[in-house]
């Protein structure tokens, strides 16, 4: 029987895929590759390029990146259809997915959208706030500490919350409304206590602490911060 | 210049490294792997076991799993301090990390009293939770979605606080205070949004909604508790 995969390439390094993920990529007949822009490129395609083989075919399919609902699950539906058809017809399809297939990703609607027709398998991948604790070699958590993981996208209350009742935070899509989250920090002096990872693991990687920026910083799409309260030793390279 | 790297092996199944993860195990000279009891295996270095060279020196060591500080610290600085000798002797050292070396793990700690002494290179792993959300086919958190992570081991109130104010929640080592974590989450009508994974990717994994247990069940120590508010389509198997 044929299967749907979503798969997880990590951040940006090609080394961060798994073994599972590059087993996966050798027995896919198809491969859908996400492309934020219309013939653009896909990033989590080039991250996996190295594994691909030469003959594979690959399905570019373009995820509109719009506030509109209503047309991106339209645009989604499509896709998923097409997917739904390629399986039945015995093919066994894959799907990219930057970073972790389970962490803010499209595949997990396009995976719903299809969850009672066929047959879905998962292939997790190292999320962008696992590389970036890496990248710094600080833990994201330890002992009773807790890890809460939002975006900057969400309600501020529930955001201030967060940062207030929790050891660490991540705070996701920073770039989104960066002046907002610098203003909670700063507010509660905790912006020396933040990390700000740009381009995790990719070519132009940067990391800085948050009191390092000014609040009309402009900062990249692929931005993330990591906020850890009892970590007196934050520093930047 | 030699360097102390912490492996990430992820949660059970070997092919769940990364390329990255069995690349740095090529370079090693020594690889460190922790036992949770004297002379018993290495759950890490069993996962490891497909990638590690005939001829790697592994130094197995015993990392007490005991809730004295003070003998627990000891007993890591003293292994800590081997380490260091290792590195300064120019060999590149490993040392072995189920799921991910930043989620509550033994390697921060080593690597926070080495780091001013040696090259400290952290290889992300896959993280039990990120496992247990694949292996079920659901996202750990979408769009504005926040995900917290705490242990059922932290203070009470502030394990309510994450059950009432988060989308999703993830609860650690929720055998070692089953019921009263049950308690919790039977008293906010959560039962049956939350699905607890046994042995996530190991041999003996099983995954089952927190409702089709009771109470006074006894789980096996690799037990984790999903909790999502949102998903109505939570399914044994």
């Amino acid at each position: 029987m044929a299967s749907f995969y979503g798969i997880g390439v990590g951040p940006g390094d090609s080394e961060l895929l798994t073994i599972k993920a590059v087993n996966t990529i050798k027995k896919l007949d198809i491969l859908y590759a996400p492309q934020a822009h219309k013939g653009g490129r896909s990033v989590a395609e080039n991250i996996a390029a190295p594994y691909l083989p030469a003959n594979l075919k690959i399905k570019r399919r373009h995820f509109p990146m719009i506030n509109d609902w209503e047309k991106k699950i339209k645009s989604w539906q499509e896709i998923a259809e097409e997917i739904a058809k390629d399986v039945k017809n015995d093919n066994n399809v894959g799907f990219l997915t930057l970073g972790d297939p389970s962490v803010y990703s499209t595949f997990s609607y396009i995976a719903k959208m299809l969850a009672e027709r066929i047959d879905i398998q998962t292939i997790a991948g190292i999320s962008s706030f696992s590389q970036i604790a890496a990248s710094l070699s600080v833990p994201l958590m330890l002992d009773e500490e807790s890890l809460e993981i939002i975006p900057a996208t969400a309600d501020i209350t529930q955001l201030e919350k967060a940062i207030d009742l929790n050891d660490n935070v991540v705070i996701m899509k920073i770039a989104t409304r960066f002046a907002q989250v610098y203003k909670i920090l700063e507010q509660r002096d905790l912006l020396s206590k933040t990390i700000v990872v740009e381009n995790a693991s990719m070519e132009k990687q940067k990391k800085q602490r948050l009191i390092d920026y000014s609040i009309n910083d402009k900062l990249p799409y692929f931005s993330t911060a990591l906020l850890k309260k009892g970590n007196k030793n934050v520093k930047s390279n």
